[in-house]
């Protein structure tokens, strides 16, 4: 009864190396990512043993997906096959005052086009302990409101732990779309993961004097939305990652836990940036981690801040990183000093 | 007067570093190809004013198509933009006894979603004086049908030549499909193209004692085929590519041009394979340069053939040579010293 | 009942790209092989469970090691861990007339010291069908003869079916140990896989009339090897493969199969080279399943052969081949035609 | 009436990937640069009808020159063909303390050996607004100095506004020798642009209390530059870029325009470098484009500013940025934030 | 009487490129690298006629280590051939919070396994002015301890400068067997490196209130070191480089200097990290350079911490920056501004 | 006295990766060669100890240039600095039909500058016993036809064997400059290599009945020439290599030897071609061994096609083959059968 599952959508990656532009070069690194199988991941570097849910066409770019999750010990035994396309984004990293820049290429991708009963979550949920989903899933709509709400509904039934990110994607759903279908699968809910934006975005909680562009964030105001949140879907914990952009190679990171009406504030972290892609699902992973081993409550935030703090110096969305890496810094040691 | 027309699709070609499989590398070769595009740039190589006519969508990876077909010289004023996703093609290069793959994910792009009356014909065909086709682009169905078709008749009403490659794609439509559509388009050709499968499986129309599977080719048999295609649909002339595969990396080439009731046959040429897509655009291009410029009918095929040859040595889908280097070959030098 | 279980050593294979020479280059292939991984990675990807047992350190570059085998989704859990080292094979690829070069720098490998006691056969041979082994892992020395005769010993108490490939390596140890410790182990194999130098370099069997540096093959001379092996062994099968050396670019290749006092001899193919590293582990792979799955003798054999000629066209140790792939080449289609 | 033309020396530019010695690597980048060149590629990226003019070769090299031009949009039809070489720099990229390092190898380029009568002015500047030089060109000696003031002539006979950036390079020739020279063009400028080393050297008008070395920079010293200027030579307005380097890796960035009588300074940027080659070149674009388009004073030199801030961001000589990316910069947002 | 002859290990590095970990790439740089062998080819960038001593076994990848050295013009003529393998040491380089990593598999190279006799000390230190060694060699084991006993001996007999870089590496041995060893070399040296630790662990000698892991140093603690270890050994100079560690990417870099009674301290560099192995060693043999060339000793200090500030800025265990470069950052110009 | 020099100009190489052509990358090899330095190379692998002379300016592209020699081996302490280029030259692979592509960009090099007296060949030539120089010198015109012969007249003065390789090259002199100056450099030289072009271009002597386009040699031609040659200059032998060039990809390569009125002949090789250029210069430097060596003429004759047989196998000018490897394919073992 310790496995994790998680549902979702694994894309093609394909970004230009270094700092390229998309017309300019004509090379492209050939990766997987989506929230949640880089949630699955960074959990099983972590050694814990995850299943990851999604559908993918019968072809070799499908094949290649499969292979770089199982490559990091993800089952993968529970993928359904069907449907014609593998979704892609396109990254093309950004530096100093250029964002990084995502092109979606994702409509009619198999798992977009799923059918109510392709999944079937009475044998996926066997021995689970933990489901993470992410509000992406349902936002690529077709029947993956419903899918998701299935799911909710059957890991519910088996007291299994549910977690959510909300991560809000504008290019995805408009807020309206988003508030309604997150309104239905927020009540299944035992822990919210939600980033600077995601609350105000889909559920209109406004943190006080935040400003995201520049940067300042404002500590009082995360602690209304995480109480906010709490009082209109009754979770267990809101876990809010607060990113303060510097620029696109610097960032200052750090994260916020709303547990038990108490405030949980993890150290701060000044980030020279390799990839920011994943960051959040870093954070997810952590938490998911250090809670499923009942650390102490600061130190499950620490770890989980920890964890993804160490995700933004790692190319690619996933996060593969240690306990033992994770552990060192965040007992302090961030000085980045040769281990020989 | 002498600009040339072509029309198709120009796809995204992700394509694995040298003979490697999709699923043993992480890093793609990120170019363009389709086979309307190929001969509009192996026109631009040779000094032809040609202008690509397709649809693209408003983001960076088409822009990027769009570079890659002006950086050759080729015009694309006229391309329209709109739509959602540049279509894609996967390519892993073959070697010895195992093929080449092509895993299409081209569904739903810009130009497979046309509407009628997105392309303004009579501004696209002024100072004309060839347009260029492909049953690949009528495959791609919704609109193109009609649309292909009425670029035909535009065309025809201006004294246009028209040549059209048959190309049949069995992973796009059927025999009885093709059958239908082509048998509308091919009255308003002039010049016909095809290979040693194309007219069976899009007509019926059957070479004897032919067996593609061993690279097996009857001289008379094509002959039988170019007489019967000629007397169906009365082109000026037929053009068939004669490709005996002995292997991925070796293959026999040459060609057939029957026109006026005489047919030529080109030279053979022995060939170590660097990459063979392309090759039967290389060779349109060559025949329809080398007729531009009212060479001699035999010296036209060779051209083509010479052209085609050397397209075999060149990576990607364009042939990237020149007038002088095909005069070389055709002349007789292919034995590839060094020139310094 | 229908898992296989092979035991070796992997190693890291460190390789220049392309034709480059060790003294030539900066810059390194990093992967991963051995005879009886690559058998195991062959088996993956031809929908077998396959499980792989070795010893490997606790370090990132044996867990890339294992991830390597677990992409492809051969199972790692039964990888013992321990030891100093991963063994290391450097691999400089010839062309022409020049050879390629292997350096072994193997010596103190975790495997290579590992102890008596270190694998519980009972637990790896649960639902066991087949058993591989090759002669590379008794001349590692140390316990891994006696090691490699418990296994042996094992699998035949639980009726497993124990495939053995002498593959003699004379960097490793000399024809009188290799006689010595092979001729202990082979009265347990069932399936006896030699090459055209083993039979004679490690029992003194010689095909007469063979002058391999030529490449010139008696097959008569092979049937008295595999009668010779057999009545010395008593095994149900003996397999030889065939390679005619023409260069280290161009090879034929075809295997013999003596099996129930019959001989069955394969097509022979003509390769362009890729890569002829586990060329042999990839025939014996496709016997494997050829036999597991009932195949008729004939096609056994010309399964295992089209199966391991395909292997030559690919990079790296692996052959990442499927069941399809192979069935189109044995029934004919080696022509390499672009499939689209 | 809308063309930009610029007029110089497009350079092969031979570069080690990221921070590598010349002498510690085996492979360089392959790609062109020159000041002038960069203009027009950076004003195309604008959606500015820009042609370039320069002499190059009949070879592969200057074909790719060409291409490098035309794949983003600059009129390359005016170039004359000619000469004997196509000039290189090569360019070592710095980091931290260690200074960018650039070896020239531009000598008897074909520019470099123009002959007057080589440039059809009168045709070049047809439906021109805009002729853009530097002193680069006359740098280079030979009949460039009498030709650049041919053109600057004839474009002042057309009423083309003209804009030269100073660009002094010590390896190219003195400061009596730039003297002389630039001291007979600049008087048919209109916009002169300067960096803070070329008043001095140049026109020996130096800025007070400047100290280049450590990077201090006196705002006040600038605008007696600029007045000082624009005494001398009468030009309707003088831009100078700011730079304050702190290292290779980190540099401000701010510029300061003089115009009728006011001095406007823009936004200054903290710059993480990805490449500070053509930072200059980009500002000019910028300030071109701006002013072209009779955006306000403050504007055009925030919009230059924006656009140049961009470009260290970007690998190569050319800023590949688009209106749209460098208003974002210009309103505030340099937080690098993904947009997806 | 100018020759300076270095003795110790060196390593074939394989390190994944950029910031790649161990397990998410298929390509490892493959470079040379060991302390020893890093101060004898900065000492020939410097101009200087340096010897490298070690033992290698006779194959390409040794064959490649001596071209490294070559190449760079360090003199390879004495080193001894003979034993099994290249020692290995895997790098994955850190960045932001995630230090760098080290593998090391040198474990039974040729130079561990050295035989008391293999080295010709006499005919070594012909015309030898400087030995340099590190306490990395001894910490090898085997008889190296006795084997650079007998090194310093020799020379010391000869009058030859005796420099040491204390240099542990736990991994490699103990602090008891450190500083017994140790303990039985130091007597002969005239000039001793350490870094922050070294001293402390080796000899129990602790600099008063620094945190290693806070980057944050007394600079007063380190007289104290210098002054204990002079007491102790008797050295004529004591240099300790001050190394700041803010994170992988950023560090704080400084030096000091004990010599005669005096306490020398260097300017404080901030640098943006590159790579920052061999960043002592590049340290050292700016000191060797400096004192050689008999420069003032706060200018020899200056010299050696100027020229490992710029090994910061290059990749590669090789300080690859010449005496016109360092001169340059000493005298003040660390601004990075291109020269052109 | 065992010592070699060769004498001309090394060049930067640059060369698009693969079969990609000059217009289709944006990357380059970036390597060095030239006809003398091929052989002093060449011979520095077979373990002669061998000096290369040239000119080259004080850069790092010299810098590189001189590791890249030194690297192997070959002393460079005799190379003069000065001038203030290094030459070019631009590879573009051919394969199949597609021939390669040279562009030369080598005028105004240092070399070609060389003044007389550069050169103190007193020195030079100290303990020398060959010296080996090509037609590509005097070629490249200015001083060097003088410098050429004076080093002939030095070297003939110390008895110092002279060979030289005619080595015409259309690109640098036309027949009639060559003819002249090689005319006056040829009495001095013992050994004389030519290909087939060479003897018929510079001196006006055929071989009957071939064709250098279709490959065909007459054996007897080559007779005619060797001996037309050496009743003119009075040669010890005349060394002649055939390649019949079947296409870019597949050649034959033998040699024939005319040495004190007999002809030998080599065996033939059919060689797959990585890459042909240095051909002639690996079979000098081959013969050269053999000859120093004081093999038997046929086995220098067999020592030296099987070195340059194996040259074709390896990438770049230089041939990097030891002893062992020419003796195992002298002796028969062309298989390229694994080591291991």
């Amino acid at each position: 009864m310790s496995k994790v599952v998680t549902f979702g959508e694994i894309m093609l990656r394909l970004s230009p190396y270094g700092f390229l532009r998309f017309t300019q070069t004509d090379k492209l690194q050939y990766t997987f990512g989506g929230a949640e199988a880089n949630v699955a991941v960074a959990l099983a570097h972590l050694g814990v043993d995850v299943s990851y849910i999604t559908k993918l066409p019968k072809n070799d770019i499908a094949n290649a997906a499969i292979n770089d999750l199982r490559r990091y010990g993800v089952d993968t035994s529970k993928i359904v096959t069907g449907g014609d396309r593998v979704g892609i984004y396109y990254l093309e990293k950004g530096a100093s005052q250029r964002a990084s820049k995502v092109i979606y290429d994702r409509a009619y991708s198999s798992i977009s086009q799923a059918n109510i009963g392709d999944f079937d979550w009475d044998k996926i949920f066997e021995d689970t302990k933990w489901f993470h989903l992410t509000g992406i899933t349902p936002a690529l709509k077709g029947n993956l409101p419903q899918i998701c709400l299935e799911a909710c509904k059957k890991a519910k039934e088996r007291n299994i732990t549910i977690s959510c990110d909300i991560n809000f994607r504008k290019k995805l759903w408009t807020s309206e779309e988003a508030n309604e279908i997150m309104s239905s699968i927020m009540p299944y809910v035992d822990i919210c993961f939600a980033n600077e934006e995601d609350a105000e975005t889909v559920f209109g909680i406004k943190a006080s004097n935040t400003n995201i562009i520049n940067g300042e964030l404002s500590l009082e105001g995360y602690k209304e939305v995480a109480n906010e949140l709490t009082k209109r879907f009754n979770f267990k914990a809101v876990a809010i990652t607060l990113r303060s952009s510097i620029s696109a190679s610097d960032n200052k990171w750090s994260a916020m836990l709303y547990h038990d009406n108490n405030y949980y504030f993890s150290k701060e972290y000044f980030i020279r940036i390799i990839e920011r892609v994943g960051g959040g699902d870093s954070f997810a992973a952590g938490l998911i981690y250090s809670m499923m081993n009942n650390m102490q409550v600061q130190d499950c935030l620490e770890f989980a801040t920890a964890a993804s703090c160490l995700k933004h110096s790692i190319e690619g969305d996933f996060n593969r990183v240690n306990v033992d890496e994770i552990m060192t810094l965040m007992k302090g040691d961030g000085s980045g000093r040769v281990q020989r």
